[in-house]
């Protein structure tokens, strides 16, 4: 079977287990939400990723269908409290839940997917659910608290590039890491090979978010899917911005400060502009190099691996498949 | 010792506890809300029964120190998450958190708690922190559903007396349960056991709420704590108006949906009316008679445990104590 077909396999199982785990009785009102945001769809990038690691380390995929509803769980946790923060109205193309229901169902919903999150380990024995139960919940708290310097990133002036990749690290990151983790433990991989892929999801998932950044300003309208120059409209301090402000000339720093002090109606200048700076102070050049350093970390990680050469293969083709929206 | 200086030695011991495990770091935002809310006081009634427990049944209490500051964790995440959803201003005499900070803060420091509270559960070995954080979840999951119920029954005029008690059985009674059988678990007792003194908190949790709603009404203004009527003024559906709309005569019912569709500014004369009908209709003796069967079944339940009758009598007289507030 390629390599690819076996993915989307492991994607149909996952979407067919959450479907079997997703029915929920009694409060209706807490219980709706929550089937509401887990059925709107998505990539299922996490989860696919813990079936994944588990196969590829001779383990049994359906023995981490739990661990790896627990992560997409957890994510969409994640996604309802987030959106209330930023106030978005839409979602996947779907109205958020805290609009299509109100601010305290987005609230207590969240709330009860991140305790059933922790409910879905309860199926391993316990010298592993306590493993799995300990990385979820460093890992849980590590994205609270990304999301808490990306908030107090927006009324900053001084965020520095190590604090920002540190951010995307927290926010972003560390739940793919962990969540190819849990599938190498349930596999039963040695330590030092849980720790590898760990890293390995962890450089992939800093190079993904970093290119996320770059294709936000620069990728194709076409494919991209969001709106190009988002970033740039909502003044939002990215890799890009924060490494022109320390790279710039004394006139690209000012022109980028007024840039990022206003919000016009039509912001098509603006966002010209802005990209003129990004691409002149060498931002964009050290932005590309910075994801290609990451997504090298990632392979050399993925080489320490106990695995085959086929095995490995398949997560190499992984990442780059990953990454190659850069194109 | 006298019981209640050992009751008052547990709580200064749980209080130094929490102090020294309730440092946080960075990011401040993000932690400095948690140490305002778990520092505001209370009577710390749950984490001390979890440590009671624990030497009732001839464990050491400072094993169960964990596990008695995971569940004033979770118990102050539900305030913070509670008073945003009663877009409440005042908590203990103090600024709510989401007043103090704002809403995004109130959200996010809540999640971090509950993650925060799952983490102080791996102190325990494989076997305990398994069972220790099944019966977290199961008990915080049913502390969102019974929240999930009070919001429903606001815009219902259809509920039961039972689905009242189930209310408020989840949202106040499996809380003080679940600490007092994790302090029974910790101390290693018998399953038979910690299910036994599992019910003698729930019972007793489910008298003290039903007190609660007697003494929002009829208690004595000098030492209830909180402005008495509140409840009415709220058009709240206790246990007192439901009983009164099932056995009160046509005109009781009429005068009292009459009376809960208005909320005059002043409302002496209002309280004063639904007191009376409150009264007239036997809700008020069928409330403490509803008090006194739930207690009395708390204490059935403490008769079958394997305890020195003087442990027993401990907390009989804690029981005791706290139902005492009728007088």
């Amino acid at each position: 079977m390629a390599k690819t077909d076996f993915i989307e396999l492991l994607r149909a199982k996952f979407v067919s287990h959450l479907e079997t785990r997703s029915k929920f009785t009694e409060p209706q009102n807490l219980y709706e939400p929550i089937s509401y945001i887990l059925n709107l769809g998505g990539k299922r990038l996490r989860p696919v990723l813990t079936l994944l690691t588990t196969e590829l380390f001779q383990g049994d995929s359906d023995q981490s269908m739990d661990a790896a509803l627990a992560i997409e769980m957890f994510h969409n946790f994640s996604l309802v409290h987030d959106d209330i923060m930023d106030d978005a109205p839409l979602r996947r193309g779907k109205t958020t839940v805290h609009e299509k229901w109100d601010l305290n169902t987005g609230i207590l919903s969240g709330d009860a997917m991140l305790i059933l999150a922790y409910q879905l380990f309860e199926n391993y024995p316990p010298e592993l659910f306590k493993k799995l139960t300990s990385l979820f919940s460093k890992t849980s708290l590590q994205v609270c608290e990304g999301q808490q310097y990306d908030i107090d990133f927006e009324t900053r002036d001084d965020v520095s590039l190590e604090e920002y990749l540190k951010m995307i690290e927290y926010k972003t990151a560390v739940l793919v890491a962990a969540a190819m983790q849990m599938g190498a433990m349930i596999a039963g991989a040695s330590e030092q090979d849980t720790i590898a892929v760990y890293e390995f999801g962890r450089n992939l998932g800093i190079a993904f978010q970093l290119q996320d950044d770059y294709l936000d300003a620069f990728g194709d309208p076409k494919t991209f899917g969001k709106q190009i120059g988002g970033d740039i409209m909502e003044n939002k301090k990215t890799y890009l911005y924060l490494k022109s402000m320390e790279t710039g000339n004394q006139e690209q720093i000012e022109s980028l400060l007024h840039l990022y002090s206003i919000k016009p109606k039509d912001s098509s200048s603006k966002i010209e502009a802005v990209k003129t700076i990004f691409e002149e102070s060498g931002a964009v050049e050290a932005t590309k190099d910075a994801i290609e350093m990451f997504t090298q970390a990632a392979f050399g990680h993925l080489e320490k691996l106990k695995l085959s050469d086929a095995n490995k293969k398949i997560l190499r083709q992984f990442g780059e498949g990953l990454m190659q929206r850069t194109v």
